[in-house]
């Protein structure tokens, strides 16, 4: 079965779409919430039926967990479609047009790209939150979930199909593939005349998978290596904060910090501290050979603990000679997402901002902060680690083109005599 | 032989880049073109050699005339140089950093995309422009050129290369290639490690070619398939003189006219004048069964006319019955380029630009004017037709990304109590 006419009737939504204003779509994306709520009991049931699958087929805990759903967490996914719905529209027009010398007027407004395909796995709420801020934006769009969450991202497709009908709209504007055996997913990837983009959203491999195989635009995030560089002219305190926030409040999210640089001149009063304040938070650190008399209880490093993503309460530390020695570290081994400095010395700071390629750049400030709530984005559709489009956390703003508007009064270019 | 140690040398270069401020990068592409005007010679005796060869070959006159350079056109190419060093510079930053509550300051500032690589075909003088935009925007290029301009290429990259040289920069900030059988390209793209976009330029076998086999993100340009609807409220007035404009003055464009479709309303009175106006100027018509009555010496249109890029003196003709038929033959055949409404209708301008999914929408206003010289944008990379990163003409700016700049003091997410 071709998919073909899935994305055409998907495609075909669209103008019914760009007719609605920007309360139209807040209003619909309110009555989502109100069907996801009134469909808690049938979307359960699902739920628990894919988990009964889930853990005959061995899927580990952490991944049960992200399949779980409960009341707690259906009015959870409930209120997150409201807060998008609370957001500025998107595609709202402020800018005034400029007026060229001969009275033609240009602007350039913002638009929706179209269809988005979303390709994600184990979490059934980004079938309802994606559908939002696709719609939020004017966007359709094509949910393709993993298997193991078949029957609830089903459930929760009625209940979005429920708010499209109360609102006189086509199914179609949320098309929900199943695809148990990731059939679709491939001949998905090569209909770039119907889909304008696609957004992964899980592990490497399958955002690998999808960039490698798309003809279709892709948006990625492959993964966060973080480092935190403490430069000579470092507080030390902050640092020291700085490092415990990074590493070991939340390990497993792609701002944490991956790996230490530090300073050869401040090494010796820095890494014992750093060393007891990581210990005391379960963090083992793997250490190059200048840092590992430094640290107690240190495992040495190896070589691939550089660019490794542990995602875990794991920290790989080296000294450097300086910032340099940072910067070529960094350029060699972080992975565009988040790196930080710590330094008082402005020269030092300025320098690491202009020369760090990374959607974020950080001043004496942790890394954890590289997330579209912090940002003041509101809800975030993932963090991309390509530059082309949007670089960092996406919010609704980066599901929109902009397109130009050139109004005139017959202007022509050549006018003939 | 690898491609990877010319590509790893062209990134190798970016620090060096990063370091110029917009007065530096200015005076590096003055020094381009002063090089180019010096080598006048040497410039002219490799294109007569890339001539000899194309006309053994057989190569068409157009592409002989696109290859051939002479010293008015090299002149040129350095006055363009010039124009690109006179922009303002694309990674100036000039907006305030937002202040959280909390003191945290948030900035998103230019940065360079890093390395470019352009893919294009004959025009040698592709060469010289591409560096200097590359370069103006701190991005370093991979330039792979066509076969047919291999040694007017490398006749220019040794100017290139001897500006860099005085400006104390590495020679692989400008890397071009020499690939006369194609191979390295199937390398090239497949280095998303090394290589952060690729853009092609020439024609559309070109770019299909460049997008399906790209592991890098691309900027394409496929086609200008550009369509003039005339309400049952235009000015016929107008929409003549628009017809005129983006149909005859430069048919081979990608902004010119192909299609033009009429109100039933208006038929009558429209069509006659229009086909006369366009016999004036050896357009040939290709009419529906509706439009070919009210054409003189019109062909019967077949189904391969409707969303065909002429890119010649011919044009399509359709009657359709309102707003809502212009609106569905546009989404179904056109090509995100281009599209302009005449109406004195203001509800219906507004539709049409609503509902037209492309880079320009033209209201009484000739489609003439999707051109980044004409919107104000400088010198032009290419038009892009991918809703992603750029959407339309592309200038400086569109070869930038935006990075976050945090900048704290010691702030962090969870403070330790």
């Amino acid at each position: 079965m071709s998919i073909r006419p899935q994305l055409e009737s998907a495609r075909a939504s669209l103008p019914a779409l760009l007719a609605l204003d920007g309360a139209q779509r807040a209003a619909l994306i309110r009555l989502m919430a109100a069907a996801i709520r009134r469909r808690t009991a049938s979307i359960l049931q699902a739920n628990a039926d894919d988990v009964a699958t889930g853990t005959r087929a061995g899927l580990s805990t952490a991944m049960l967990d992200r399949l779980t759903l409960d009341e707690g967490r259906i009015e959870q996914l409930a209120q997150a479609l409201e807060a998008v719905a609370e957001q500025p529209d998107p595609l709202h027009d402020a800018a005034a047009p400029t007026v060229r010398r001969d009275g033609l007027r240009l602007r350039q407004v913002p638009a929706p790209l179209g269809v988005i395909a979303m390709v994600y796995e184990s979490r059934p709420n980004v079938t309802a939150d994606a559908a939002a801020l696709c719609l939020m934006s004017g966007n359709a769009c094509v949910l393709r979930g993993g298997r193991e969450a078949r029957h609830s991202n089903q459930a929760i497709a009625a209940a979005l199909h429920d708010a499209l009908a109360e609102a006189g709209l086509p199914a179609s504007a949320v098309t929900v593939l199943d695809d148990p055996d990731r059939s679709l997913l491939q001949e998905l990837l090569g209909c770039d005349d119907l889909v304008d983009v696609v957004i992964p959203r899980g592990g490497e491999a399958l955002i690998r998978h999808v960039a490698e195989h798309s003809r279709i635009p892709v948006i990625r995030h492959y993964k966060g290596v973080c480092h935190l560089y403490v430069d000579r002219a470092a507080d030390l305190d902050r640092a020291l904060s700085l490092l415990v926030d990074g590493k070991s409040t939340r390990p497993g999210v792609c701002n944490a910090l991956e790996c230490l640089l530090v300073h050869a001149e401040v090494a010796a009063r820095f890494l014992p501290r750093a060393g007891s304040a990581m210990r005391e938070r379960e963090v083992s650190l793997r250490a190059c050979p200048r840092s590992l008399p430094l640290l107690d209880g240190a495992q040495a490093a190896s070589q691939s603990d550089w660019g490794h993503e542990y995602l875990d309460r794991i920290l790989a530390v080296k000294v450097v000679d300086d910032l340099d020695a940072a910067l070529a570290h960094i350029r060699r081994y972080g992975s565009q997402h988040t790196e930080v400095i710590a330094s008082e010395d402005a020269a030092a700071c300025a320098r690491f901002v202009q020369q760090v390629d990374a959607s974020a750049v950080m001043v004496n400030a942790s890394s954890r902060f590289n997330d579209g709530g912090e940002l003041g984005l509101g809800a975030e559709i993932g963090i991309s680690t390509t530059k082309l489009h949007a670089y960092g956390p996406m919010g609704l703003a980066s599901l929109t083109c902009r397109k130009w508007v050139v109004e005139g009064e017959g202007h022509v270019r050549h006018p003939q005599t």
